[in-house]
């Protein structure tokens, strides 16, 4: 059950998605790598969002962000215990055709809700389930006892899209709203079927016996994120000229040419569409 | 007049343009960068294709680019004299919506013949003169005796689009082939007219009293490259929602959005269209 009496909206988690690196200094909110945005860098030395896991919180680790971390959750209250955060609203671009992905690490039903009335109110917003052990998840959001992480796209990394700043910053407003109405038992139910989307895994891009990338996303694939893959469509087109179809079962892609899943060997995720009903 | 036995085609000069960096690993060409490449970021200590002017060539400087600047043109038989490469085909990618651009650092009538025909051969062709004082310019196809630089987009830096890969592609190897029926004395003379824009200037974001940007590129003037921009239309949209009207000449915008120009403070290049007889 959501207690929402300390909410953290963060930008900036990597310095050159820049909606929220702008939207954190227009309003104030929380930035989450300075000296990364200072830079329009993802990162400095690691990837700030993938340093929170309780173990790597408690270890001597070193870097840049590995520090930033722990200055991160002692900033906002020490994950895992009483003075966490209630609530953090991390915004992130991709340079995927995402539109509004919310993403859920952990399933909780007033959560879920607030998403539902977000999906309901905004075009192309799509509820994304990525269950993770909050422990020793890796995710700024997790400090906090319940989060959400907004993916906004298509947005080159370094770049601003007008139209992305202002709609982001509408539901980030939102968000705040129905989690007041929420607090104050004003939050009218959802009903009927809610789409979502649960992450399956991730696709590497096909190799060369040396490990170097031989293929890119196919044409016919390129911002087709949360549209239906099944076996026998074109899903990579080799640096030969050569189209691999897809093999695998039927599923929803994203995270399709992701610029900084490159280096973490992803081409796109997949996930299975389901129809909660409320 | 081209005198072309020693071609150069070189990609990776920016080392997260992907379509130069992929090519060149494909095909052999030159890799500029090949440090930045590795890391899959523009530059590692300053922009390599800045470091080119002779008089930086001959100082002393620092920092992995400037080394590299003063390798590169050791290799390539050093600029401004008779061992320099005839020809520099140098690839881009921009952010902006510039399709394939053909920039001429400055005016030959056989590579503006060559370009020509790749304009009248493939579609969202564009010719762009940006005449430098070879000697001085920093860019790294002044080292050659003459040169042209495409610029391929919208592609998100550290990203490949596989219809751009391979477009660039057949025009690099239309380079080739039309540089080869010219050196054979078959190449056609176009006729008519041609299309070509002109850099005039850079224009800035609008920037608040402590120089932070203030404002992003309008939605409505987003990727409109190569049209025309005339005094009343929207071209900049504020953090606090205010419309930006243009107020300068006609002209037509180019390198809009463009991601790595932000650190240059530039939000678009203008350019003057032209129809030279030929």
């Amino acid at each position: 059950m959501l207690s929402a009496n300390k909410i953290i909206i963060c930008g900036g988690t990597h310095g050159n998605e820049l909606t929220g690196v702008y939207l954190a200094k227009k309003h104030g909110w929380f930035l989450a790598n300075p000296a990364a945005a200072e830079k329009c860098r993802r990162y400095i030395d690691c990837d700030l969002n993938r340093c929170f896991a309780m173990s790597n919180l408690n270890s001597k680790t070193e870097g840049l962000e590995n520090i930033r971390a722990k200055v991160i959750n002692a900033m906002l209250g020490q994950k895992g215990t009483e003075d966490a955060p209630d609530f953090i609203l991390d915004l992130h671009n991709t340079t995927a055709n995402m539109g509004i992905t919310l993403i859920l690490s952990h399933m909780d039903s007033d959560i879920l809700n607030i998403c539902t009335h977000i999906a309901k109110e905004f075009t192309d917003v799509h509820i994304y389930l990525q269950e993770e052990e909050r422990t020793e998840s890796p995710y700024i959001g997790t400090v906090a006892k319940t989060d959400v992480c907004i993916e906004a796209g298509p947005q080159a990394h370094g770049t601003l899209d007008a139209e992305l700043f202002f709609k982001v910053e509408r539901v980030a407003f939102r968000f705040l709203e129905l989690i007041e109405a929420w607090k104050n038992g004003s939050l009218p139910k959802t009903s009927g079927k809610i789409e979502t989307f649960s992450e399956i895994r991730n696709v590497d891009y096909p190799r060369d016996s040396g490990g170097n990338i031989a293929a890119m996303v196919h044409p016919a694939l390129q911002g087709k994120d949360f549209c239906e893959l099944s076996a026998g469509m074109p899903v990579f087109l080799g640096f030969d000229g050569k189209e691999i179809l897809w093999e695998g079962e039927t599923c929803y892609p994203t995270f399709i040419n992701e610029a900084a899943y490159y280096e973490k060997k992803i081409a796109m995720s997949l996930a299975k569409r389901d129809y909660l009903t409320v």
